[in-house]
């Protein structure tokens, strides 16, 4: 008995880090998926005091060994009886090793009853060009991938496990290809690429875009991407944990949707070839995902807007009345802090959003998001069946609408 | 905008344990707090794999130098800002010295603004006779009650804080006056007394009690007691954690009931000398506590008792089937394990119950409790007044009475 009867009862494992304050990692993942009714039980990877976008944290990394000690402990109980493993980030390639480890042996215990464990991997390296973990890490995540069910990699990580610069459809439809066959991977999310209506994809490097698209696919039989896609807006502030946020309510959404296909018994939850790209339990699953988390990120981005004009007039005040002590650096690194503080996910406060329950009475309502089949020549599976365009055209679908509908088809060159 | 719109939003710093299965300390007090609505930050004190009555357990204490740099960490960002400090087991003396270095320094951060901190500070020692921490911390405990606001020991904790053998209503009481006079503790809960409806205790050795008596008082300005008790129904089962709830949810319920007796500017929410016990927020507050602790541990009891069916059943067509190779003892421990297992709370699946939300068709009506006052001769302090009996005898109301009414009142000896 959950607390939505759609979503199973769900014992999730989640290894990510712990901070103290806000929410990212473990704080993230642990109250959405105990919100949506599931056992989170959590190993810490690091416990710090707060995020490390504050530019500044106290705390501790979690040793490997530890990390398997807390592990050998469930284990030695027969506490490990887990249906979804959901990995974030890990501070070392050992640690990496370990989750490695820990995800083999609920892979054994779960061998002979199809579908009874997922693992939901979210290969959390870098972002924007930029790589947060030892390079030596890189391989040891390269090696995971193979266990994992569900990654869900930015831009950034999708080009660095693929090894293919993602800069057209054709060069996402052949990282997507090169993920599924390479690692065996049944299902990926691409979580934020920089694509326009037309196919076009920025760099990930690309600051301030206006919308995000997702790109979701669960591999067919002969291990061929079916591409789906939606579109989300951008919202003008930095918000940390949202990577997180994502991973941990797809874990009771896919699950709530591979349920209602009748997927749980089958292997990986993987829907048979002729399952169009649009109507997989991954893209009903993302759908509600992004449903919530466009609601919470709203009423987050309206109470962060408030708390800068709050700072702004104290400012003000400050400068008026003077008695400020505080040097220009010093004033920054504050105001920084404050926005940091300001911008924290309001996770606990909109968890009405999660469960998708009754919106309330003068709040922007709910958007509803729709997943695209998104087409790409030589990709479809399908190389009996004719081409949809036999120009080397594209055909892609446009997510990004709010309800039902239209389904307007744009056209657009591979490669441009 | 919290979760129930009368709590007032609360930023609360939880420092206890942290367990990856299961529901104790920290792993139970963040789900509630967020569940109602609170913003809880957590500094776990321990990480084990599970609760140490299962026996076996594995992970590690936090050192009181990482307690101490978290709160650093904290600091230096500017995320120190609590309304509530909930402080709970502390597996050192060190450590119970570090959080008592945290709780004056959040103290001193609210200075000049009555009431704007509150610290609720469970003084996890031992039970049934026993101490769970070195004998060290009891004076480093003894050092830090000044500091709280209000405590939550349960009989044997009240017993060794108060110096005080309680094994009558003129022992309690004496008890009571201790705490708040020699410690000038403003609120104290005894979560678990064993006292029949006449007023005799038993010790708190006394094994299956059929119900249990809690004890709450806010001293008066000359800081005697004024005390209110409630009656609940005993559980068969032994759960682990369920102070940790009591004392996650009193949070919350204490500051919703002094929110509405506009207290929350008042120097620890003490209520005026003319406010009767029964009436007390301290009162409103465990009547909800209580109310959302039955429901959640009647419907963990009728999971665990289908667990245990399932359980025997295997044993039986083990036992039927041969080739068991385990030894008796193995058997054992694996039917302890099992047991601790299927009793740890369901308090995930039974979030509508903190709430106080709507109840489902089919499921047992939430019981309402109702606290009474409890009068002992010597302590109403109230020296002007008429006692309520010349003889020597005490008047006590007796709650645990479902809805309201009734009030039936007995009539007992002080220390039969």
């Amino acid at each position: 008995m959950s607390a939505e009867s759609s979503i199973p009862e769900t014992r999730v494992l989640a290894i990510a880090s712990h901070v103290v304050h806000g929410y990212v990692g473990n704080t993230m993942a642990t109250f959405i998926l105990q919100a949506l009714g599931c056992e989170a039980s959590a190993i810490n990877t690091v416990h710090y005091s707060n995020h490390t976008a504050y530019k500044q944290v106290k705390g501790r990394k979690t040793p490997a060994e530890e990390i398997m000690e807390l592990y050998e402990g469930l284990k030695q109980s027969f506490l490990n009886d887990f249906d979804v493993l959901l990995s974030g980030y890990m501070p070392s390639a050992e640690a990496v090793q370990a989750v490695g480890k820990i995800g083999r042996d609920l892979r054994l215990n779960a061998a002979g009853k199809p579908g009874s464990f997922f693992w939901v991997l979210d290969p959390v390296m870098g972002d924007q060009g930029r790589c947060y973990v030892p390079e030596d890490e890189i391989p040891q995540y390269k090696a995971l991938l193979r266990e994992a069910d569900l990654i869900l990699p930015n831009q950034f990580e999708a080009e660095l496990l693929s090894d293919t610069k993602i800069t057209s459809l054709t060069t996402l439809a052949t990282a997507m290809q090169a993920l599924h066959r390479t690692y065996q991977i049944p299902h990926i999310i691409i979580t934020s690429l920089r694509m326009s209506a037309s196919g076009t994809i920025s760099p990930s490097t690309t600051t301030n875009p206006t919308h995000l698209t997702i790109i979701g696919s669960t591999a067919r039989r002969d291990l061929s991407p079916r591409l789906f896609r939606l579109d989300i807006p951008a919202y003008p502030l930095f918000f940390s944990g949202t990577g997180d946020m994502f991973a941990a309510l797809t874990v009771p959404r896919l699950r709530e949707a591979a349920a209602s296909a009748g997927l749980l018994g089958t292997p990986a939850w993987r829907s048979p070839d002729d399952v169009p790209a649009a109507d997989l339990p991954l893209a009903r699953a993302v759908e509600r995902v992004l449903e919530s988390m466009q609601a919470v990120l709203g009423a987050t981005a309206a109470y962060a807007a408030r708390a800068v004009e709050v700072l702004e007039a104290a400012e003000g005040r400050a400068g008026l009345g003077g008695g400020a002590d505080d040097d220009d650096d010093s004033a920054a690194r504050r105001r920084h802090l404050a926005l940091m503080k300001a911008s924290e996910v309001r996770v606990v406060q909109n968890a009405r959003h999660l469960l998708l329950g009754p919106e309330r009475e003068g709040e922007p309502p709910r958007v509803k998001f729709r997943a695209e089949e998104v087409r790409v020549e030589g990709f479809d599976g399908r190389a009996g069946e004719p081409k949809p365009d036999e120009l080397g055209v594209v055909n892609l679908g446009v997510g990004a609408r709010k309800g039902e509908g239209e389904g307007a088809v744009l056209v657009g060159r591979p490669g441009s």
